[in-house]
């Protein structure tokens, strides 16, 4: 078994779902090219299982169901933490740790909440916490932020980084589906966790986007402090609308320097129908990321699946395994942390798409366009129109110049005492820019 | 100056031209940050120039035209390399390498024609030798190959990596322009080299793919055996007539696993207008890789210009600064040579765009289809055309089935021999799968 003179490094890999069965058989297909590329003899010591009973296609005598076998291994290097969710997680993450071992997980919910705690401690005992796959699977954004962009300043990141919500967005638009048809397709699919409610209300990009705050600003970014919206309020009329204007729907995370702070915000927005993300469709993801030597690059790929994800986990072994093949380092984790102000979702500023459903009455058009008016906000485009089949039923549906969140938001305030309203009124930022 | 108790690490650099005189820029502005991620003080100790008279905007005191203060100067730890060319820059690499240093170098030349020596030679010495800014400059595609796809198989790369190229094709297809006007366009825009033809020809490219080829297929490629078309034949009735057909033309390098062996073409092909690569255009450059677990991943940015070259170069030497602050590593640069077979362009297969320019008789069509017939070409869609203000000039444009290269070719043989052949024949390659 063993290659040539290698060391070995040993891991103890604690989950063994889809990601962690694949990743056992990624790994033993690719033992020889890792030998050759590291110099090191990478092996599965052990597996943390809940139920031994359960057949997985792993050796069974690696397979326990009492984590010490793992944290208080001695001769294990290093940790590979596929359990997911923050109880468990973080507590053998933290005890590995402790326990001079390096890390490498895929759980973004982890990295997102105690990210801060779990990099200082790795890099106070000098062990590699390391989490490429915890954002966007095999797109390699996680080790471009830390490596290729180490050099740089990063100003800007946007990206489709939940492909459940991109295809849903899909969907809607090319077989005019309902929010919730659309859904139950994903389902169907396979592109939905058993509980799609993380994807669907953006908590799950609003996770990943704190990791890449994280990294590309140095601070330590709570999911909860970033504007969030999901795509479950999302209406077929928007869908089609916007399309007859020149736009496709997409939900975006955004991170944005500006000189007083840095603008966080997860929610669906226009982009114009030649836009490089308006053709990023169906489970792919997208990043882009701003330099200000380097420009705007773009990740594109597939972000989630056991394969890639595994992939990716793979990768941070190989890197691990590499370094440890000559002595430790120290400051592995290279995050400076910082404290920017971050941006009020009120303060920042857009264009808008705007969509009052009303009862067609002579006037209103006129009376909602004066009310914005005197809020202050610019309108560029207007397109009313009634549904057909439906008598006295209409749209009325603005563009707006970029102006201040809260003038448009009080002028909203004031549009939903019109009496000729139907329903209530949808905002769709424009663009992320 | 220094930072802390950090260490120094002294940087001998070669050449000073844009990209230099920009990384001696970026290294200043940004010491503290990457101090701060490594745990280093960077500096710059000597700068190579030849005429020390030139005003350059780097402080003289660095200044000096002799190699020897660089390479026989034990307190230089990294040289990096931005003389260009195959002469003099591998003469010195060659040098500081055998003096022990680690090696940045933008030079896709040098590293195309003798990666392998090079290579082989820094292993040797436990150096790194790193050439991120050598292949589309602060893209991160050499750090993804040798890094984020370590774990994984690699089995198709297709790029866009020649931005002028990528430019005038761009320019002939939204402005009608000749070739020579987009050509001229391209130099007044400052998007080629003094001497475009390294470029237009396809050569450029063809290096680049050297190098990303070597990386993904761990073999030793040389440049001269890539089959290599430049676009300097371009002619503004295939850009024309293939946009009626729904398609761009986009001038790309191509690496493909076979079960026989890898498949290697610089040239130009037509791409569904909907093509993801479509929608890359003018300077910009976008790589496509596929893993066998990762899926396809696709990279996007501007691939040249002094600051994301010099980006690309700063990022490199920060990762070996990273590792310098903690001893040593072997093995550094992780390829594994192999010699795979090369498929000769003759039996690669693929759909072909034809375009046989004809003076109109009867007939005509018939006899070419009956050419392509026999010689076991099977054609998927016709279309002929007379060219307005032109009595008897006119096109046949023929779409085929998928063949092997040589059928077609030796058709086109016999249709050279046609009486009412009125020009060349013109041979586009359909899709890059």
């Amino acid at each position: 078994m063993q290659n040539g003179n290698g060391k070995i490094i040993n891991i103890g890999l604690l989950g063994c779902g889809n990601v962690g069965t694949e990743f056992v058989r990624l790994l033993s297909q690719n033992r020889d090219m890792i030998y050759d590329k590291t110099g090191m003899n990478v092996d599965i010591k052990k597996i943390l299982v809940k139920d031994k009973k359960k057949k997985r296609g792993v050796p069974e005598s690696l397979v326990t169901n009492n984590p010490d076998e793992i944290l208080d291994d001695k001769k294990i290097d290093l940790v590979v933490e596929l359990i997911g969710g923050t109880d468990k997680a973080k507590e053998y993450v933290l005890r590995a740790i402790d326990a001079g071992k390096h890390i490498v997980t895929a759980n973004k919910a982890l990295i997102a909440a105690h990210g801060k705690t779990l990099i200082s401690m790795a890099n106070n005992h000098k062990r590699r916490i390391s989490f490429e796959a915890s954002v966007c699977a095999g797109i390699p954004i996680i080790r471009s932020l830390r490596e290729s962009l180490a050099s740089d300043r990063i100003d800007f990141i946007c990206g489709i980084v939940n492909g459940t919500c991109n295809y849903i967005l899909t969907q809607m638009g090319s077989y005019n589906l309902t929010f919730q048809e659309a859904l139950k397709k994903a389902i169907e699919n396979g592109f939905c966790e058993p509980d799609p409610a993380l994807d669907i209300t953006g908590k799950d990009s609003a996770q990943k986007l704190a990791i890449l705050a994280t990294l590309a600003f140095g601070s330590s970014i709570e999911t909860s402090s970033i504007y969030t919206e999901g795509i479950d309020h999302m209406q077929q009329d928007d869908i089609r609308i916007t399309s007859r204007l020149g736009f496709k729907i997409k939900h975006v995370a955004i991170a944005k320097r500006h000189q007083n702070g840095i603008e966080l915000r997860v929610n669906p927005v226009l982009l114009d129908k030649k836009n490089i993300l308006s053709n990023v469709d169906n489970e792919f993801n997208a990043v882009i990321v701003s330099g200000a030597a380097t420009g705007d690059l773009i990740f594109t790929g597939k972000g989630a699946g056991p394969m890639p994800t595994s992939a990716a986990v793979l990768s941070d072994v190989i890197e691990i395994a590499k370094e440890t093949g000559e002595g430790k380092r120290s400051n592995f984790n290279g995050v400076k942390w910082s404290n920017p102000d971050l941006i009020k979702i009120d303060d920042t500023e857009n264009s808008f798409y705007l969509r009052i459903p009303i009862y067609d009455r002579p006037g209103a058009i006129g009376s909602i366009t004066t009310i914005l008016g005197e809020n202050g906000v610019s309108i560029s485009r207007a397109d009313a129109e009634l549904i057909p089949d439906k008598v006295n039923y209409g749209n009325v549906c603005l563009l707006t110049h970029r102006c201040v969140e809260s003038r448009i938001k009080s002028a909203i305030k004031e549009i939903f005492n019109l009496q000729f309203l139907r329903g209530i009124p949808t905002l769709i930022r424009i663009g992320y820019h």
